[in-house]
Order: structure tokens, then C-alpha cells, then sequence
């Protein structure tokens, strides 16, 4: 029995998110089936990150175990041959038996990109959100450095959220701009449901002035949703890094 | 009669290129025939770059005249409509009875991306080219500036090309890094038929080592497509700026 790890990349656009689903294109079913297909055996496949519907992937951790003694290297390679193209399995490695992709992960990395110009994009659609009035990209930063430490993220998170507690730990928030594009890059233990998405729908209100940087800390203590901004679409978010 | 200039970004992956062919989706066709729908006539199209299939444009330029008296910005909203979400007209404006978007054409820049990475990419294929092996970034732009200046490129056409002759003047190549994507900047007056891309594909070489800086000037000499690098994929090239 070998317990093999995952590194896979995708475009979430035409997938409903990672986990699978009975009847609905998941990127968690479409690898699971792919593997399946290869080593002939039914595989429980685990991910790191259970990520939305639309929301994309550089470096999404999952691991099996199999009693299968195919080269991860072939395994790989028939990886790239079957799945479609908008996932793609960049790295297969055997790992420890205990490891677990997604409780052992020590810190995980977000990406949340915004596209702030006047007219809607062709090239970027599906893979960032359209923000038309100009964004104030110093007041977003003075605003992140508030979202950063270990706090009950209560305001930051879904309604339908099943967590047992809301308390997490923030790392780091980084808001930088290249020409069109503002990048806010998260860096955390572990997240709450739709939290990047809710930072940055927040960010994005304090980057049009609807809320002043220094009012976060406020929004934080109320442990109420509706005080932060919107939950940005799922189609900006990416997930990017995963540490053990 | 008015004459109404559209500039217009694309995704090119799912097009057969600009230009009109019968059968076939082209970008031409699919805004030509949005606009007959709109205007409730027959409309000449005209484009200041055929684009090839798979090329993306963020500022492909096109003009045609209508008696039509709908307001420029009833247009651009009624095309973001009607146009599928692979095509957006950024611009509609009005525009001198003798402008031509082609004929008048001062300058056009283009970028071609590679993605200097060891494996595929789910995010940004159909969008750049995959090399995966390591390029020499500096033996690149030393062979870059070999390229710029009035100069015969014979060297550097399609064998397909029916342009008169093959002297162009070619006013910046720059070659710039950030992260794994490499960005070849060219900027001239206009361009042979796959010329942008041969020169990706003589730069590619460079960077790899096959052929040095220094062998450029006996490329283009030569006058002969076979001594160029391959033609880069479509798929890495934009349109990305028309100046008049």
C-alpha cells in the first residue's frame, strides 16, 4: 500500500468546485475517475481545499493510497493523457502513510485578482472580476494590514458556513497593482467558507472609499457578516500554495 | 453616412482568425453579422490586422460606414449584447468619411507569450506558448535588437505570404521575464504574413542556445524562410495596440 500526493493545477470555469457531486462536473471526480481508470481499483481521493465553483487552482494538494505499483511517473504521464486540459496533474509523489493532504496542511496561499478597468474583458474573462470605478490601491493596503493575526473571523464568513468555531490565523495580506490587475494574496493556516472572497469584496469597498481603512477592526469585533463587503465572485479566486 | 470605428478585444482560441470565411466562425463574421442585426443592414467590415486562427487581439481595430443615425454608445451596448463573451467591442466612435483602419494604420505593436515552465499549464493554456526548456532571457534580447530597422525579412514570411515584397521596418523588439512568462514586444509599421511568430520561434532558438545573437544579421540576409526558427503557435500571439 503506497500513499501517493497530487500537485494539480486547474481552471476551475467549467467545473462546480473540487468536491464531488452527484451528477455535476467536479475537479475532485473528474481526477478521482482518471485514477480509477489507470490503476483499475476505486480510489478515495482527498484534497486540501474544498474550493468553489469557478474558483481556480495553481497548486491544489490531494493524495490516495493505492496497492497499485505503477511508476508515479507513468501514473503522471497517463494522467496528461486522459484528463481534459483544464486540469493538469504537474507533480505525483510517494509520501508517508499517515499523510493527510488536507489535515496536515500547515498554510495555505490565495490569490484573489481583480481586473479595475472600464470595459469588460475578453482575454481575462472567467478568470478575474471586473471592478469599472477606480480603486484606491493605498487604502486597500493600509486595510489589509487590519485583516492580518489570529481573530474570530465571524464578519468574514458565509452564512451557511458549518465551522465549528470561526477563529483563524492570518499570516499575511499583500495588495499590489500591475497595470489593470490588483492582485490581494492571503496567506493563512486555514479559511473559512468564502472568506478570501469576503476580504476582497471588502477590499474592494475600501478601495472605492465605501468604507475607511481604519473601520475594519470594527467590522471585525461586530462577528456580523452583513458589516463586510460583498463575497466577490468565485471566477477572481485562485488558490495557489499549499504548505506542509 | 457615417463611418464608426470599433476597437475591439478578443480570445481568439475558438476562432478560425479575423477574416470572413464561409462555414467557418472568424472574428469578422461574428461582429459583421451583430452589427446587420442592430443596424438592420448590410455592413462592410473592414480590419486593420487579419489575425490568424487562436491569435488574440486587446485592440484590434475596425471601421465601416452605415446611413444608420444609432447613437456610437447604443452600438457598443447592443453588440456587449448580442457578441458572445469572447468578444467585446471596447469602442464604437466616429471617424472621418476617408479613415481606413488598415490603409491608415501608422504603427501596430504585438506581444507574443511564452510560458517558460517545466510542465503544462490548466490557467493559461490556449493563451501562450509552453517551452519548457530553460531560455537564456539576455542571448534573447541581444538578438532581439538585430531585428529592429528597415530591413528585407524574407527570412521571417509564411512560404504563404502574396505580399508584394517583404521589406519592413520593424521599430522595437524587446524581450522582458516575469515569473515563468516570457513577453516578446514588437512594435513596427505592419508586418509579413507569420512574421511576429517566426520571430518567437528565432528568439525560442536563441534562447535555448541553438543559435546566437549574432547569427541574426545572416538570417535575415539569407533571405530564406528555411534558415529562420519554427513559426511560435498562434495561440502566445495579441494585437495589441493600432496607432493612426
Amino acid at each position: 500500500m503506497r500513499n501517493l500526493k497530487l500537485l494539480i493545477e486547474y481552471d476551475g470555469t467549467h467545473y462546480c468546485g473540487w468536491q464531488i457531486q452527484p451528477e455535476l462536473p467536479t475537479v475532485q471526480g473528474t481526477v478521482k475517475r482518471a485514477l480509477e481508470a489507470i490503476l483499475g481499483e476505486k480510489v478515495n481521493l482527498k484534497g486540501a481545499s474544498r474550493t468553489d465553483s469557478g474558483v481556480h487552482a495553481y497548486g491544489q494538494v490531494a493524495n490516495f493510497t493505492t496497492d497499485s505499483g505503477i511508476h508515479p511517473l507513468a501514473i503522471r504521464q497517463s494522467l496528461k493523457d486522459i484528463l481534459p486540459d483544464d486540469i493538469v496533474v504537474k507533480d505525483v509523489t510517494v509520501v508517508p502513510q499517515g499523510f493527510g493532504s488536507r489535515h496536515d496542511a500547515k498554510e495555505k496561499t490565495y490569490i484573489y485578482k481583480i481586473y479595475n478597468n472600464t470595459s469588460e474583458t475578453a482575454i481575462h474573462r472567467g478568470r478575474c472580476w471586473l471592478v469599472k470605478r477606480p480603486l484606491n490601491l493605498k487604502r486597500m493596503q493600509e486595510a489589509a494590514k487590519f485583516l492580518i493575526g489570529q481573530k474570530d473571523f465571524s464578519s468574514f464568513q458565509s452564512a451557511h458556513s458549518e465551522a465549528d468555531h470561526s477563529i483563524r490565523e492570518i499570516h499575511s495580506v499583500k495588495v499590489s497593482r500591475e497595470d489593470v490587475f490588483i492582485e490581494i494574496r492571503v496567506t493563512g493556516r486555514s479559511f473559512l467558507m468564502h472568506m478570501v472572497r469576503i476580504m476582497a469584496g471588502t477590499l474592494v469597498n475600501v478601495g472605492k472609499g465605501k468604507i475607511a481603512p481604519e473601520e475594519i477592526p470594527a467590522i471585525i469585533e461586530a462577528k456580523d457578516r452583513k458589516r463586510a463587503g460583498v463575497t466577490a465572485p468565485s471566477k477572481g479566486l485562485y488558490l495557489v500554495e499549499v504548505k506542509y
